[in-house]
């Protein structure tokens, strides 16, 4: 089963320079051969539902590795039977009904 | 790695009367052997993480095998490694605050 | 416009302990006259879009007040015009379809 | 107090492809002025405050009065008082972390 996540992750109890946590999450998400797509609040992750959410365990013990004592994530996550759709369509999809 | 998770599902495609889905996955999560607790806008869940994930992935899928096209979660992930909470401890580190 | 809300604020930069200051938020929610109820990974809210939404810029503005450098707040958001519907309708709708 | 905000909507009622009601809510947000980013699961808003929220209660308005039923939401809602922070800075942030 298809999957697209969008997560968004904060560590908490390290202050409030959160992005080379961030930083060390993308590089997960990359290593994990996920395509990923960063923005401001989060980042768009497509994959098959098991490499997806193995990656965002991997996230959390990574982070706690470091040192971090507490992660604390949010995650929209969606799937369809009706048809393939990639991150890319679901943007392309709404700039076309802009124009 | 235990985890305390908060899942919203919302079934896309099938009307706005959605309780009925809900009310499978609550099923899905218990017969998990999950502990859970319901609420107005989706459930708490406290478990092993693999068991967690699998039940969330589980409730993707019979949904869609009841036929709903399209499956939208929304989740809430926390892990921590510096002590022991439960849901119950969560709620009531808040109410003894409150007194 | 009515609205129910399920919100989960999380303070940045004040260590792991977060309760109290999820405590003073349902203090102010409270004061504000909204109909709350607390689980264990955020509150539900019911109430007037205004006053929701006032009642929770005043969360912020309060954590702030109390020398909270950031704050992460993340919010469900549910709007009807089909019919009323309260927090213990939604509750109450799953509940007696899981009999 | 200005907020970041990442916000999802997803009208319920109206089947299954949301991206024309998602088209519209972008077009309230760029005509009340405020800076957004699309991304494939949402947008990143920037703004002050009340201009932000009166903005997203606006694309639940015009939903409803394009006849959807049921409009649920989901937001991630920052705001800090530590320092200034753009939509961009906070991308920039985490990608020279990743260097």
């Amino acid at each position: 089963m298809k999957v697209l996540v969008d997560l968004s992750i904060v560590p908490l109890g390290v202050g409030v320079s959160l992005s080379s946590y961030v930083a060390v999450c993308e590089k997960v998400l990359k290593d994990a051969g996920l395509k990923t797509a960063l923005h401001a609040y989060g980042t768009n992750i497509e994959g098959e539902w098991d490499a997806v959410f193995a990656a965002v365990k991997c996230c959390h013990e990574v982070l706690h590795g470091m040192g971090v004592p507490r992660v604390s994530a949010t995650l929209r996550v969606g799937t369809r039977v009706d048809r393939e759709q990639s991150l890319e369509d679901k943007v392309r999809s709404v700039e076309e009904k802009m124009k």
